[in-house]
């Protein structure tokens, strides 16, 4: 008698499962929700259910993954629709009512792709290495500054590990950590959960305990207001301002090492085309580089020519790699071109020119956040050690 | 010739100038708009004007100050409109599209009225008081820690003034700053502005420099998830979380000045509500309390008995101005009922029980944000001197 309620449990258990697995019926408020909101939802195959209500609305579409899906609408006016399975990790998305483009009301908001707006989590696989777990927590602090270069207002967010607080006489080597294109500084230390990803890190001694800068890669000159009205590219000082305002304003500010062998700096997409240029530029500052889904021969996959490319930055690979105690490049398996081929040109150049490098694929993941994790993760355990 | 000029000159100023007052024409985008945002804009009579494209809606309403107005559409799907003249400051907005209550896509976004969504800034008279100006500017830290007694992960926002991180082994005083009924942490410190208004009066010697707090105020006993799902109020376990887990963790964390003389509380109605109880019940903790558009008799307007009410903390006068070296209270004089009614009967309490008091009126404002701007900037000037 036992034995048979254990199987006929067993069967029922089995059977939910499979329906489960074939409907898909398992929707749960996102991670990324606005607290109390019960929309928008995310089931096991990664599909995003909208929900909104709009009683006179005509059409209303979910805006997410380069796709748009029709909403039906109820007898009580509450539009609902489901997206095809999205890639696991963190996605920008938008509502469309009647053509306006609108943030979800549901949704927390995310600077990304030139404006603040909805996300969404879609539950990683992975997701415990950027989980809020019982462990000692650091802080994201808000850095307001005045740059002379570009006569404007800047800020950074600067991440301090838990033991900032406890050791007050340690001081703590510092990882220089950039956005995107269309992002801004929040990225990293929003959507990109950096804090988390390294405090979780420093609880399980896999990195040491670092400071990390995350400013905004936007930095032009004042006069070129002009180009920017004339919708033609300004010239960046980022450069400039991450070596003569950023770095000494953090190194007065905070407890850091301030010497090359103490210094980082990554990141992702246009921030890691930035970052590769600025470290080649000043291989006395920094002794670490992070290249995420991106690479400065972008958007080119021609192969690279060290003699010419960036004024020959990469002729001497011996001189480099004693230069350099790491040279990091990530990318997402599933990045649409031309990140592949640009990306793969200037590996294929640093192996020629016999540069070490560790490259990483994030599986199954795009050019996306999720893809961007991971690589913080793997980067930030092999820095200064 | 020349003075003849000059009067031309002169007479089509005027005209201009009176052409702009009676038609309102000199509308800007908001300072509190997205970056690269046009709309929405503000005129100088506080006039809000709406706009956004949305080609196949029937329907589109700006919805402000609890009045929603009707926006029109051009011949390309824009809609447009704008308000009856708002107070100066700050206010929440949304807009509603064929019944749809969504965020505005131009504006930046605060936490309040329980949600995430628009927000305005009708620049006030006297806004240069919270100006970003070139003064030394403090740090914003997100500290996330672990409540036991909430069985939960919360989250607090720190100020720390600018000579914190250059007079390294000075100790601060510390103000314990919270939000309202409806909003939470992020609130101070973003529509809040309460850096910026601590930086310009320590920058002006108005105020001594000081550490500021701002935890969210919702503290629920764990096992009350029933009382949440049955919308019945649940205990607030705020005033063991502040006292027993807050406190101990900002004095071990940061250089504080952890006596009494030193430790000031203040809040904006319900926050001014907690507060007040919170020192009442800790008279040996602090020595510093603000009450900024709340009292703890709301919403009574009734004449209150200080043998009786908050079990008779009130009724020893003389002792309570001996342990304390301020009662200070504010209001905006256009607060709509109770407030009004609720703080007087409050201030006529303590008058009667001789309990010193400084009582402040922030002139045409409502139960807003401009209001509790003007509150902190009154009230930090008076403390820790």
């Amino acid at each position: 008698m036992k034995k048979t309620q254990i199987i006929l449990l067993s069967s029922v258990m089995f059977f939910c499962s499979i329906c489960s697995a074939q409907t898909g019926n398992d929707f749960k408020p996102a991670t990324s929700n606005q607290p109390g909101k019960q929309y928008p939802q995310v089931n096991s195959e990664g599909r995003v259910r909208a929900s909104i209500l709009a009683p006179q609305a005509l059409k209303v579409q979910l805006d997410i993954g380069g796709k748009k899906y029709d909403l039906t609408k109820d007898e009580k006016g509450v539009w609902m629709g489901e997206s095809l399975p999205q890639d696991e990790g963190f996605h920008y998305y938008q509502l469309n009512i009647d053509g306006a483009s609108v943030p979800d009301p549901g949704s927390l908001f995310f600077y990304g792709a030139g404006r603040w707006g909805s996300g969404i989590e879609v539950p990683a696989h992975d997701r415990d290495f950027y989980a809020l777990k019982n462990v000692p927590h650091g802080l994201i602090s808000e850095n307001i500054y005045f740059s002379t270069l570009t006569n404007a207002w800047r800020r950074c967010f600067v991440y301090t590990p838990a033991s900032y607080y406890t050791n007050t006489k340690e001081r703590y080597p510092v990882l220089y950590l950039q956005h995107g294109s269309g992002e801004d500084e929040t990225g990293w230390a929003v959507q990109g959960k950096a804090n988390l990803i390294v405090d979780n890190l420093i609880a399980e001694s896999k990195a040491v305990p670092m400071i990390i800068v995350m400013d905004n890669g936007y930095a032009n000159k004042p006069q070129d207001q002009a180009a920017i009205d004339n919708k033609t590219r300004p010239v960046s000082l980022f450069e400039e301002v991450m070596i003569n305002e950023i770095i000494p304003m953090i190194d007065a500010k905070f407890r850091t090492r301030s010497d090359k062998d103490h210094r980082a700096i990554a990141g992702l997409s246009m921030g890691a085309n930035q970052t590769i240029r600025i470290i080649m530029n000043h291989l006395d500052k920094f002794s670490y580089i992070g290249g995420f889904s991106g690479t400065p021969n972008y958007p080119s996959t021609d192969v690279i020519d060290p003699a010419s490319f960036l004024e020959g930055k990469f002729k001497d690979g011996t001189a480099i790699n004693k230069q350099l105690k790491l040279f990091w490049l990530g990318l997402g398996t599933k990045e649409p071109n031309p990140f592949p081929g640009s990306v793969g040109a200037f590996r294929a150049m640093l192996d020629k020119q016999g540069i070490k490098n560790i490259y990483y694929e994030s599986p199954a993941t795009a050019h996306e956040w999720l893809t961007w994790r991971r690589d913080l993760k793997e980067y930030a355990s092999l820095l200064f050690k």
